[in-house]
C-alpha cells in the first residue's frame, strides 16, 4: 500500500524538474521516488528468479540485485561526477556492512540471546571481504608510490591502467564466486536458497515481471538524471559535503529495501538470510558494480580509476570490513556485536559530517 | 608486608619535593610511591565489590578499575602535558596487551602444555579491541584528510569536535558492554565472577574499605602532581624521550599490580582471569579512561583530541591489537604465543627507545 | 632426468660470461642454471635430514631450507644491490604465500570438494605471519616518524640500529619456533614429520649427500654472481622495472621447486604438507633469511635496513599476509580460496608491472 503511494513522487519529481523548481526540492523528491522504483526492480528480479529454478534464479539475483545502484552510478559517471560515484561505492559497501548488518544483528539480538548462522559461508564472505579491501587499497598505494616514490608528476594513465586490470580481476573473482555458490559448492550456502522461495513465492507471470522490471528500470534512469542534475546545487544549499551525501545519504536511500528485508529476517531468527543480504550486497557492489563502472567509464571516455584521494574514504572502507570480519567470522552474533557495528557507522558518519563542505 | 614498606616512599617523596631535591629523585620516588597507592585503590575497590553482590560489584570494578591511571592522566592533562597523556593511553593499552598478557601466556605456557580460556568471551574481547583500533585510527585519518586533502590549514577545531564525538561513541560502547556483561549475557563470562570471590573474599568492613579508597585516592593525586611536575626535567636528565617515558616506563609502573595478578592466575592455569585482567584493563583504558580525558580536557579548557601525530604511536597500537587478536581469538594459548607478544613488545620498546629525545 | 639435462645450463652460463655475451643471455641462462642447483641443495639437505632423526633432521631442514635464496641475496647484498635484496625478500614471501599456496589450494580444490589441514598448526602459522607483518611494518613507520614527525633530516643511523634490533628479535622468534616445533610441541605438527620420510626416504650415503650439498652450494654462488652481475643491464634491455624483477621474476625462479612439491602434495590431498611448504618457507625467509642479511650487511660494511621506501612494497606484504590468514586460519580450504590468493597475486603482479622502470 505504502509503496504504491510513494509512486506519486515520480510525477511530482517530473513536474518539479519541468517547472525548474529549486534544486533541493528536485533532489529530495527524486530521491524519494527512487525508493519504490528500486523496490519494484528488486521484486521483479526475485519473481523472475523464483520461476527460473535455483541456478538461473541465483544468477539473476546475483546479476541484477544492485541494478538500481548501478544505473544511478552510471548516470552520475557519465555526467562526470566521478568523485561522487566513488564515494557512493564506498558508501554502499559500508552502509550495507555497518548499518544494514548492524541493525539486523542488534535488533535480532534484542529478541534472541544468541543467533547462529552458517560459519562456513560466513568465513568465505569474510575472505571475499578481505580480498575486496586489498583490491580497493592497492590502486591508492599504487598512486602513492607513483607520486612520492617514483616521482611521476601525473600518474593518471598508469592509475587508469592499473584500475582497469583491478576491475578485470574483480570481475573474474565475481564470476568464480557465482560458479562456486551456484555450482560446485551449492551445499555450502544451503538453507539460503530454500528459505527464499518460502518468503517470496512467485506470484507474477513472467510477462508481468518483465514489464515491471523494464518500466522500473526506465523510471530509475530518469529519476537518477534528476537526482544527479540537482545534486551539486542541493548539497550546497543544505550545507552538506559531497562526501557526506555520497557516502552516508545516497546509500541510506538506495539500500532502504535491503535494510527492511534484512532486519525482518533477523527478527525472525533467519540470520543466514540477513547476513547474506547485507554482506552479499556489499560484495556485489565491490566485485561487480564497481568494476563495471570502471569499464563503462573507460569506454565512454569518462575514465574512473579506483584511487581514493581522501584518506578518510579508504580508512572507512578498511574500518567497515575489519569490523564486519570481527563480528561475522565465528558464525554467531549477539546484540552487542550489532551495537559495535552501529558504533563504527556512527563514527564514520561523524567523520564525514565534520568534513569541510 | 612488602607493600606496607613501600608506603615509606610517600613521605620521602613529600620531603624531596618540599626541599626542592633534583627532579630525577622526585620523579623516581613519587613513581615508586604510586605503586602501593594504586594497589590500595584496587584492593579497596575489590573489597567493596565483593560485599556489593555481583552486579553492583562488577559495576564498581568496571568503573574504578583504572582509577589510579585516570587520576595521574588527569593531573598531567590539567598541567597541559597533552602529548604525554596520549602517549600514556597508548602505552597503557599496549603494555597490558603485550607485556601483561604476553608474560602471563608465556609463563603459564611454560608450566602447562596448552591452556584454554572461554573462546566466546575472547572473541568478544577481540571484536571490542578491533573497534578500539578503528576508533583510535579515525581521528588521525580525519586530521590527515583535513590537512592534505581538504587543505584546511589548521584543523584544530574539527579535530576536537570529531574527537568529542568519538569519545561519546566510546562511552556508549563501554556502557553497552557493561550492561551486556553484567545483565543480558552474564553466562558468557561465567567462571570469571565466581573465581574472583574465591581469590579475594571480602575481609574489610565497608567503612574501612571506603576510608582506604579515599586516603589512597588523595595519595595518588598528590604523588601524581609530583610525578608530572618533575617529568620534563627528569626525562631530560635521564636522556630519555617523552615517548619512551609515556609509552614504556609510566605504564610499567602503573600496571605493576595487574602484571603480578595476571601472571599468578596464569601460573595457576586460570587463564580466563589472566586474559580478563589484561584485555579488560586495556578496554577500560580505551573505552572509558581515554574518552573521559577528552571530555575533562574539553570542559577544563585543555582540549585534547585523539589525533596521533607520531605515526609510530598509531602503528604501535595497531601492532598490539593485531597481535593480541591473533593470539587470543581461538581461546587457546601456549608459551610460543606469549613469546610472540613479548617479541612485539620488545620491537616497540626498541622503536621508542631509538626515537629522538 | 629433466633435472640432469638442466645442469647443462651451468657450463653454458660460464661460457656466456667468459665470452662477454649480452647481459640478457647471461641473466636468463644463469637463472635457468639456478633451478637444478637449488633443487640439488634442497634434496641433499633432505637426504641428510632423513638420516639424522627427526629433531636434528628438522633442524637441518629449518636452517638450510632456503639456503639457495640466502646465497643469491648475500651475493646481491655484497654487490651493493640493496633495494633488489629487499625486493626479493618481499617477493619470496608473497610468491610463497600467494602463488605456491594459491596454486596448491586451487588445484587441490579442483580435485577435492573440501580439504582439511591441522587447524592448530595453521593458527600458529597465522600468528607468526601476523608477527612478520608487524616486524616488517615497524621499521618503515619508524623511518616515517623520524623524518616527518621528529624532523630528523637523515635517519640512516637510527634506521640501521632499529633494523638490527628487529633482526635480533626475529632470530629469537625463529629459534623459539624451532624449539617449539621440534621439542615442546612436536605433537602439534604431527602428521607432517611422519609424512616426510614416506615421501623422501634416505637413499644417498652421508658422504654423497655432503658432497652434493657442497658442490651445489658452490654452483649456486657462482651462478648468483653471474645473475647479479647481469641484472641491471638485463632489466634495462627487457624494459622491466627492478621491482618487477625482484618481486615477481626472481622468486618465480627461486621457488620453482617449492611450487612443484606443494602442488603435488595438494593434489594427493596432503594439504598439511602443502601449507607447511608454502607458509613455512615464507616464515623462514622472514624470520631467518631477512635478519641474517641485515646482520651480514652490517658486518660487511653494506648496512641494509628493513625500511621499505616504496609504499607498494609494504602494501604487497600486508595484502599477502592478510589474504593468507583469511584463507588458512580455519584449517579448511576449497578451490575458490585458492582462486582468491591467485587473484591477489595477479593484482600485485599488475601493480609492479605498471610501475615505472
Amino acid at each position: 500500500m505504502f509503496r504504491y503511494g510513494m509512486l506519486g513522487f515520480i510525477p511530482l519529481a517530473v513536474a518539479l524538474e519541468v517547472f525548474h523548481a529549486p534544486a533541493v526540492w528536485v533532489f529530495v523528491v527524486s530521491a524519494l521516488a527512487l525508493l519504490p522504483l528500486a523496490g519494484w526492480m528488486g521484486q521483479a528480479t526475485e519473481e523472475l528468479a523464483a520461476r527460473a529454478g535455483s541456478t538461473v534464479g541465483g544468477l539473476l539475483n546475483a546479476t541484477f540485485g544492485n541494478a538500481a545502484e548501478l544505473i544511478i552510478a552510471t548516470v552520475a559517471l557519465l555526467a562526470g561526477k566521478i568523485e561522487i560515484v566513488k564515494a557512493s561505492i564506498t558508501g554502499s559497501i559500508l552502509s550495507n556492512l555497518l548499518l544494514v548488518l548492524g541493525l539486523s544483528v542488534f535488533l535480532g539480538g534484542l529478541r534472541y540471546l544468541r543467533q547462529n548462522f552458517n560459519a562456513h559461508a560466513a568465513g568465505l564472505s569474510a575472505s571475499l571481504l578481505t580480498l575486496t579491501l586489498i583490491a580497493f587499497m592497492l590502486p591508492t598505494f599504487f598512486d602513492l608510490a607513483e607520486r612520492n616514490f617514483f616521482n611521476v608528476p601525473d600518474p593518471t594513465l598508469p592509475d587508469e591502467l592499473f584500475s582497469l586490470a583491478t576491475a578485470g580481476v574483480l570481475i573474474l573473482i565475481y564470476l568464480a564466486n557465482v560458479y562456486f555458490t551456484l555450482r560446485t559448492h551449492k551445499d555450502l550456502v544451503s538453507g539460503l536458497d530454500e528459505a527464499h522461495p518460502e518468503e517470496h513465492p512467485a506470484t507474477w507471470s513472467v510477462p508481468v515481471a518483465v514489464g515491471v522490471l523494464a518500466a522500473a528500470t526506465v523510471g530509475v534512469a530518469v529519476m537518477a538524471e534528476f537526482l544527479v542534475g540537482s545534486l551539486e546545487a542541493a548539497t550546497e544549499v543544505l550545507g552538506l559535503s559531497e562526501f557526506f551525501v555520497g557516502i552516508i545519504l545516497i546509500p541510506l536511500v538506495g539500500n532502504a529495501a535491503e535494510h527492511f528485508a534484512a532486519v525482518v529476517f533477523a527478527m525472525k531468527n533467519k540470520m543466514d538470510l540477513a547476513v547474506q543480504i547485507a554482506v552479499g550486497s556489499s560484495l556485489q557492489i565491490a566485485l561487480l558494480v564497481a568494476p563495471i563502472l570502471v569499464l563503462v567509464g573507460y569506454f565512454a571516455g569518462r575514465p574512473m580509476d579506483l584511487v581514493f584521494h581522501n584518506p578518510l574514504e579508504l580508512a572507512a572502507l578498511a574500518a567497515s570490513i575489519l569490523a564486519t570480519n570481527a563480528v561475522v567470522r565465528d558464525g554467531e552474533s549477539n546484540w552487542l556485536e550489532g551495537f559495535l557495528l552501529l558504533g563504527v557507522y556512527a563514527l564514520l558518519g561523524f567523520a564525514f559530517f565534520f568534513t569541510p563542505r
